[in-house]
């Protein structure tokens, strides 16, 4: 049994994106070694999730849609006050007490099954970091336990 | 240290349906041998998810009732479009966009500890595949992991 | 490889409440020993979730009202006359067909990455066990899996 785990750099060009990170995963899969098991898919941040879908553009749009709606940015949130209350002594005050629910509704991690060396996935599957308060850099982290 | 994988089938009967695989979770940790440890269930599909709670079917009909009123089966959705201008060349064009929203609400897996070789649930628990886009024939993964 | 499980003893004081539970959770990787690995927060219970985010207590506020705004305690349940029923014959009746929905909107278990004896989180982030039928004393399960 072993464990192998990795930081990925992931960069977003908008507020609200859906990082498909895919290949990224598969790439520390194959560096890994690991045949049979399971990758846990990490985000270390509290405006981000993770995802697992359908990688066409038309649906990621659907998906910003339904949160949007759900947790709609034009809200009062209690959180913006004390991100404004902080701004005055730190640099990243930011006004995202949306960005935070929308990420608890989709979670922090995502665990796939590894078969013969490859990530899990159908077709269809695309696993996505999913960036709630950018445009950003971040890290993610993919951790392999297998054998 | 073991792992233990299998696939398991699955049929709905309606379009949006909670199945409860609590059993058939079971014979897998059972074929497995595996005392203690943890168990993935994990739907490689992208309009189903997985969730654990009580069996109820009065509560099935409240989460239903609450997921259609989240993502309303009659909004637009633009992936439908996608899937429209797919149909000339493609048999499984469906009008799903709302079930790949209801689906990544729920998320595509759960993880469960394993103790003394049974799935770790108290009385009121059970492991749903919950069916956004039915009815059909499905298959669900059941990995565990564990001595 | 090693895994090491504990249950931990919690209390809300309130219907709704996130308890944070990063100190405890990492107690238990100490008294585990495992230094590189996984840690699984699972919630054996149908009306909690677990989540992962900012200790800010105005957030706090804006999860619980988005979620009470998507889930309204005032509207009709199926399962609150199902527990109704139930009550005759039965002490732990509740009408929370409402706690039910919340908690599957969050799911019941978190994992996360271990590393050199640490659970992975950033400086603002905590684990939350997530109690929405409170006030009570329950119980979760922590599984550190690793070497």
């Amino acid at each position: 049994m072993k464990i192998h785990k990795e930081r990925i750099d992931i960069e977003s060009k908008t507020q609200i994106e859906f990082l498909d990170v895919t290949d990224k995963v598969q790439d520390v899969i194959d560096r890994s070694g690991i045949r049979e098991g399971q990758v846990l898919v990490y985000v270390p941040h509290t405006t981000m999730g993770v995802a697992v879908n359908h990688n066409e553009s038309m649906l990621l749009q659907d998906f910003m849609r339904v949160l949007y709606k759900i947790v709609p940015v034009d809200d009062q949130y209690s959180h913006d006050l004390f991100e404004l209350r902080r701004e005055a002594g730190s640099s990243d005050g930011r006004s995202n007490g949306h960005s935070h629910c929308k990420a608890i509704l989709l979670g922090n991690s995502e665990t796939l099954p590894v078969e013969k060396g490859k990530v899990f996935l159908t077709d269809r599957q695309s696993i996505f970091a999913v960036e709630f308060d950018g445009s950003r850099k971040r890290d993610i982290i993919v951790q392999v336990i297998g054998i």
